[in-house]
């Protein structure tokens, strides 16, 4: 039997009828602005080559850590799924892989993945029947026509998705080639990159080595020396300026900053580089690293973003067997307070810096990352993330900060996505919820409607532009130029 | 003056008319599911014997730590509550503490006990006046007449509460007795128990040496020899299995696992038995002794519960008094990210390990549990526990697991109770308050009405009954027998 | 364009139309009850020497860190808006200072200090216009008129306020002339002082050698000496009693207590004196010192507020150039089960003990304080706080403590304010927010609704009264004179 797939207009408004409405009112004024998406992991190439997508696993479910974590939770293998391996993708049939996904829909309900799927399905493919054993046939076929179509090349989805601008992420020793390429192809929308460094600064990363050997090369300094290791840095800073970047972005297991003098940093640093490290070490580095390029964002402006908190590849024999990034990153309690006052004892309150906060660890809301941002000039707090990405994850977000942070201290909505697909379904849930949160506001008085209104713009538009520095003169074209 | 005792038929449903109605119809169809409580502390010679029970204040208040913890928090001694000390039960008239705790009915406005007394008093009891110091007397009346009666008699209740199962909880040190006097009796009903072997694991546990003492008579091992210990378990286990068990059960102080090697593994045993330990090396192997455990699951297919973080005893002058169990547990932060990692890195991917996790530290649920259970094949997230079985922490359990884990990384609803009386209530507000939960979903159009009606019976009895492998073949009287 | 300033009837209650209709009547019942602020920081001389204010930037923002940490996080600097530094006021210019404020009041929206703010414009000022760029010289002039009249001169409005009890908090260190003065004047209202002895306790404190040099001068005791010291406490605790205390305040950076012998007592304090100690031995002489004024508490009844964990003057810069409270302390994760243990194996559960605690960890709510207060005779648990001190905080605090808590271990609203104008404000939000929370927990059949009127009385009037001995014999004149 297959069911209707319905994406009811009120979905996601709080279930008040008068509370509805206002949020309906709201949402009706900002639902078509365009996407700003400037913290995200969609693959440049796409853009670059436009070449079209294979078939619905390929594009949907293999790559989705989101989908196929849910459904190893309950003894799936991710061979079945499609999922890749250290030796590349396995030998599944794609159609079979998408017929099991199917039968398991019910796993998701409940859960953001199934409210994203969705919106995929109905709004981007135009399917008006649910996901299901009896219908994943028919929809697998309906999808792989569509995407040999050009309506469903890249170029035209982001055009269609009516995106603004689209943040990717690169480290620091790799190039910056499909960035380059895009701009060299004529098409003039905004695909721009993040300076992500950790894999040249984290000595316990997998890929450190040829990492560092890479950022030589593509530097030309000497990087295991610690005035050419700073001075790649800021050489390639200059790279992902030129290819559009506003913003660094870093992901360490801890918060931790450190404040060590020029000479115990540069001994820190020989340790690092001949290998003569404990983790304790490696902790430390990292931690005067947030503080090195903190000061290189004082020079050069860059916004900074840290995300801590998460354990990687807790999964040691899937890690083993899959490498990184397969759904098996658990968080952890993280502490802000103790680790960022290094940093911010130095630059807390220096006007050119600008540090974006993320966090997986919801107890530090309210108790710790409110009240920083609600306080330090330098601080701005990002949207609720991975986990919490997610309808009561944002409400969470918006009941626990705005009391001590205000609105203003925050900056809008990332997708942090690699699923190209669901970035309009991701940002058109926050915009949903945020505008139910608002109009909670408005019903219980603590807000005007005039108000709510403004807020629901900056929440969606307004504030993202501002923190990422987006119409920021200084990394105008001109401006980088000069 | 004497106030009437009412239950509304939608309580604890939300408030919100639309949503109240779509939940009122979910429970409506889940309401009489048979009662599955496969995790709990009834003694077992109740259903063994058959024999009435006394008064309300020996049946109802002496033995319930969630009641005279109250009293007790207010400065109403215990003695005068009826609560016995380590010398056995005080001298105090059961009608006098009866009286005392319904005179001070007001201090359980608002919580989980309150509702629960009202169901026992309204729906076991039949009564229609609220109690208070007025009607105190006639309550303590009209109840010890009931109980008088054949219909108040254990087995009766069984039955009139609509029990499928009912597991109690023996220690590895205990005789199964009154289990099996209930299995000879001919009563037919399914009471099975639970293997708990702390006792026999935790040597700062106070029965240490005397629970091994009768592990050791028990099972005929040398159990001050590692491999005979072990052996001891395993034909315990057995035991159990036989005496209808699908399940053991934790309660260390912490979640710690080790993965010590088998040589390290006997020393640290041969200093835990010859009394040569620190609290560091109790911790150790009480966290090795975890990973032994899952390793005999995986033989033998038991499903282990784990509830770690509960502060034992903190109030030495009362624990030194009255003894363990007085309401003076208090929780504390617990780690799982971390502390589970070498147990996991053991037999996280095994198909026949099932981990059912606990918590008293909500900051978990979205931080750590959900992420773990939404990823390991072997976890499942135990329902909202103790200080957290409660309309308010089942709301949280479901706004902070769901969205990652989904539902069916959960487990359904256990009572985990020592009140026979008071398992129909609460297993009454764990339904309603999921079904409140799915309506509020549906109202959101996050869930569809027929998806939400299907999760009711799930989280009521069907996760439940395959959680617990309630329905395994495996554990069937053939297969064990064979 | 000027906008009306309107404070709605409704304002804070639960949107939906049936649970709103409750919490109006609740609020009715209790709306007209006078003021009682137990714990508060209003200044002795306002109300001794009752000299007008002088204009609304001296009087209502640069005195208030809830308001310039918020503008100081979005780049304005300090000076700027009147705050004093280290030297004294800026040179700023009060109306360019409030019209600075008034253009930025955006950044306020969804925060208590713009419902506080509101209210004070509102209600205590009679002002119909928002306050926003365009109002602020209207504003800023109808305040300044206001206050030269006798209607707005502190003594007036305390009555106006209908305060029944205001409490200031004083230093060990510190002479109680002021409130000498208030009884000297025979203006016959009850303001009353609380012993805070963190200065002469806290060796990390900056002005403990200062404090200790006063605290002698003060008693005439060798404070130096550590009998000397503690009699020392003994006799300040009298003055402030005769000053009309009934309780005590103890802001330390964590809540440990500690249990040491007399001997080691005397030595750490040796070491304390001396200044020969460490970060860990002044951790544990606060510790201790909790554990001895308990002691004393027991011998002379006063209440113990207990509230820790805020990192003090995090932004290094700032407290250099402006000092203490400037809005940069910021909370930190608290432990309490471990912390408090030695304190309360010694008098856990001595009936003449009462100790009230606060949190800024919301995380400890359900896990560790409700537990606590809901088994420890001598534990209450204080309101919401600080940063909490919200309506989605206090929200949280009922919803998270009163399930295993009860409210009859809460002790209703504190204020904790410097802003006395804002005090009718905060109470009103306090009062509003639990009626909304009762209104649910009727509208949801959990609690009939004459019990939510008595605890709606008991929250705003009852609880306080009681939890802080306002009434008790053994605090008043005659008693305090035998």
């Amino acid at each position: 039997m297959t069911r209707p797939l319905i994406l009811d207009p009120d979905r996601l408004f709080p279930a008040d009828p008068g509370t509805r409405a206002i949020a309906r009112a709201l949402y009706a004024d900002i639902a078509a602005l365009p996407i700003v998406s400037p913290h995200g992991h969609t693959d440049p190439t796409w853009f670059a080559y436009d070449a079209p997508w294979d078939n619905a696993t390929d594009l949907l479910l293999a790559p989705d850590h989101y989908l196929y974590r849910m459904l190893f939770s309950q003894g799936i293998p991710l061979d079945a799924l499609g999922v890749p391996d250290r030796n590349g993708p396995p030998a599944t049939d794609p159609r079979a892989a998408w017929k099991l996904f199917a039968a398991n829909q019910h796993l998701f309900r409940g859960t953001p993945s199934r409210i994203w799927l969705d919106h995929v399905l109905s709004v981007v493919f135009g399917l008006d029947v649910a996901l299901d054993a009896d219908s994943a046939d028919t929809i697998f076929d309906a999808i792989g026509e569509k995407l040999a179509t050009p309506a469903f090349r890249p170029r035209a989805l982001f055009d269609r998705f009516n995106i603004e601008l689209l943040a990717t992420t690169e480290g620091a020793h790799e190039d910056l080639d499909h960035h380059a390429a895009i701009r060299a192809s004529g098409w003039n929308r905004r695909v721009v990159t993040t300076y992500r460094p950790d894999a040249v600064i984290d000595p316990e990363h997998q890929d450190f080595a040829t990492a560092m050997a890479r950022f030589a090369a593509l530097t030309g300094e000497d990087v295991y020396d610690w005035r050419g290791y700073l001075a790649a840095h800021r050489k390639r800073r200059a790279d992902f300026r030129a290819a559009g970047a506003t913003a660094t972005d870093h992901g360490h297991p801890t918060a931790a900053t450190a404040n060590l003098s020029a000479g115990e940093s540069e001994r820190l640093f020989r340790q690092i580089v001949t290998g003569n490290w404990s983790p304790a070490d490696a902790e430390l580095f990292r931690a005067q690293m947030l503080t090195e390029l903190a000061a290189m964002s004082v020079e050069d402006g860059m916004v900074m973003q840290i995300h801590p908190g998460s354990c990687r590849n807790h999964n040691e024999a899937l890690h083993a067997s899959h490498g990184r990034d397969k759904g098996a990153d658990i968080p952890t309690r993280t502490d802000y307070v103790h680790a960022l006052k290094p940093l911010l004892d130095k630059f807390g309150n220096e006007p050119r810096l600008s540090i974006i906060l993320f966090t997986l660890d919801e107890s530090s809301y309210a108790r710790e990352l409110a009240p920083l941002a609600g306080h330090y000039p330098c601080l701005k707090l990002g949207p609720s993330w991975w986990f919490h990405d997610s309808p009561e994850g944002m409400r969470r977000f918006r009941e626990m900060t705005t009391e001590t942070a205000g609105f203003y201290n925050t900056v809008g909505f990332n997708d942090d996505t690699r699923a190209f697909l669901s970035i309009p379904a991701r940002h058109d849930v926050a915009r949903r919820i945020d505008c139910g949160f608002l109009a909670r506001l408005v019903a219980e008085h603590r807000l005007a409607d005039w108000e709510a209104a403004e807020l629901a713009h900056q929440l969606t538009y307004g504030l993202v532009k501002k923190a990422y520095k987006l119409d920021d003169p200084a990394f105008s074209p001109a401006a980088l130029a000069a």
